[in-house]
């Protein structure tokens, strides 16, 4: 039997719906992997009373509890006194936490509001999370043999913080079994043609199977038991390699982390020592902004006049004019390689969820170009999001397989 | 004191994490508005025995509680079941719930799979809730003095029937006065800072205060009882603002819904007619992808040449040489005004989640320019976010306090 863990969600703005809890979902999926049984996920306000009689609650029921939020310097912030009551655990001043509490403000030139000498009472006994991303520092405790772990409520806080400190510290402390899991991460078919396709390989019982589409892949999700012979892993996985083509643009948990579609196209361009130059029209921005920190992103820009040239040309003078202005780009960037962006559609139907838009991509190299055409739907966030991905996508293709270049024909 | 409901969600993937629970907050949001207390969120998978227990629970501690999910035909679905045992109601058929089921069928010119019988057997006295929009029927009943309505979890199928049935009986069957709920968005203080301007107002005891950082914005909550006197309302939320000053950039639920930093620059841009070109360099196209759609958004530019200036320039260098790109671009692009931003800081300490950057944001006019410098501190995404919004935030404070223009000297 895996280990029960059970989620304890802290605040008045999740509880009264002003945010949507996304620290319990992310937090229960790592914790799945690891090979806990999450049984019960539980939000509760700032009322003290509340937050007590849960905690001894879960002391009761659950082997381990992971708590998010209420660990901030405002009079809402209750979780370590609500932990000294109800575990007759008196809150102590801790030195050390106070120390690195002061640090995190001198190191932004700022001097500490008083407020936040709060942060450094932790209930006695516990043992303290240091947090080198925020003011909160988290704490953990074993309180009637279940294993207790507070951590702020910001995501990437609390992300840090469970990646670099709490995952090492739970592995170490519970006997699990993890059970393996392999991502096929894709993009550029949607979840029910993945379905067709993955159904032409017979799995094995025992494997499970599951989809998750998002905004920037489509995952395809492979559970394989504890017992499942390593060997035959991967033949599987090749098979449904083959059943989808270049679709795939990394597998996670074969050799290793793969990442997102932007590490993918980072290493290779990073590896060859090669630049790009980018033209956004309907991704507006997005895609430099997912590429932030790489070296090989020399420039983007935006030009309101560029959606507008849809109104007054055919489909394949769109991709002519993205042909000469990708090359007309690499002149002026010295970037190896642009990637230019139009689209057609009036700005209506870009604002519009139930109009489609046109999106023309073309990278230009020194050799020759890719071109890519895809229709977009949905609300305008999710066509930015589109337009951004299947950009990044088409450079990723090309990266990957380069068979896909046609020569110039001027 | 307002009645007392909790929200259930029940499913195997909501506790695991494959999905995040968004109906918890919805549900929230609207029964907060309609004058509930909402006390908890909980979600657990599908074990009966543990639908058994929370079912249990519940209505012992609540005076309502929504349940959203397990209503389907599969054998997983098992909330009527855990209802039906919990409470020793048995399950009885239900003719009219059948014929509605079969129904849906029809209509979509389908034949009812043998499985979706099931979903017509409901607890011995509930009330039937019909559903149009989907097979599963929902259910409510009164147990222990806890009012229990059961919708299935498939999001828009559970709206539907929030909105067009739910709502109504509920606010029939429960006597509710709704608290007012005042924001204050602001940008540029932290929560602490925030807390110690705060401080300085005296507010009535029962007004509830709470706080809400994010990486768009700093709330400031305030939440007024159904009895409070209106008059009193506007004076504390002036008195607030006085010690705030320019750091709130609008006020939700006084007079109308502001909406956020984006909108309201848009509002003003709009209405004025203005146009705005960018150069971003540590935001990195995130503010022009926020600003998505905005038609008063002319042009926009990442070049990774910039970020080098900051090796060789002193802070004042900085700031007249993105006074001198502003005034080119608003030339080149014939905006009205010009965004300009630079950063002093190695590509390493812009990674490195210890290190903080220093941004100089200037925005130039045809009749002057704003300046205005921040640190900014956390990892790349973070200080991606808070470049963007920095630079946003100086754009902003200008279109509202027009009297923080400084003339050009030269």
């Amino acid at each position: 039997m895996n280990p029960t863990i059970e989620l304890f969600s802290q605040g008045e703005e999740v509880v009264t719906g002003q945010i949507t809890d996304t620290n319990a979902a992310w937090l229960s999926q790592h914790l799945v992997e690891m090979g806990f049984s999450v049984t019960r996920h539980t939000a509760v306000g700032d009322k003290l009373a509340d937050l007590k009689a849960l905690l001894t609650e879960i002391a009761q029921r659950a082997e381990g509890c992971l708590c998010t939020g209420g660990l901030g310097p405002t009079s809402d912030d209750l979780t370590a006194q609500a932990v000294a009551e109800a575990f007759g655990l008196p809150l102590e001043f801790d030195e050390t936490a106070f120390e690195h509490i002061q640090h995190f403000f001198q190191r932004r030139g700022l001097t500490m509001p008083a407020v936040n000498r709060k942060q450094a009472l932790l209930p006695k006994g516990a043992m303290r999370i240091d947090n080198d991303f925020g003011t909160a520092p988290g704490f953990c405790l074993l309180q009637n043999n279940c294993w207790f772990v507070f951590l702020p409520g910001v995501p990437y806080e609390m992300q840090q913080l469970f990646i670099q400190q709490v995952k090492a510290d739970l592995a170490s402390r519970f006997t699990l079994t993890p059970q393996r899991l392999i991502t096929l991460k894709t993009w550029g078919m949607g979840e029910s043609q993945l379905q067709q396709q993955t159904n032409q390989v017979t799995l094995p019982e025992t494997v499970q199977l599951g989809f998750r589409a998002s905004l920037e892949e489509n995952q395809i999700k492979l559970l394989f038991p504890p017992d499942y012979p390593v060997t035959e892993i991967s033949p599987l996985v090749t098979q449904l390699l083959e059943k989808l083509g270049t679709a795939v643009f990394a597998v996670d948990g074969l050799h290793e982390q793969a990442g997102d579609m932007v590490s993918v196209v980072s290493q290779s361009l990073t590896a060859q020592k090669q630049t790009v130059a980018l033209l956004e029209t309907a991704s507006c921005g997005l895609l430099a902004a997912k590429c932030i920190g790489q070296p090989w992103l020399i420039e983007a820009s935006y030009q309101q006049k560029f959606n507008a040239l849809a109104q007054t040309q055919t489909a394949s003078q769109l991709i002519n004019t993205a042909l000469d202005l990708g090359r007309a780009l690499q002149r002026s960037s010295c970037a190896e390689f642009a990637l230019v962006q139009l689209y057609s559609g009036t700005p209506a139907a870009f604002a519009d969820p139930q109009q489609t838009l046109t999106l023309y991509n073309v990278l230009t190299t020194a050799r020759g170009f890719c071109q890519h055409t895809q229709i977009i739907t949905g609300t305008l966030q999710r066509k930015q999001h589109q337009a951004a991905f299947s950009a990044l996508d088409l450079l990723r293709r090309f990266l990957q397989h380069t068979e896909l270049l046609c020569p110039y024909y001027d």
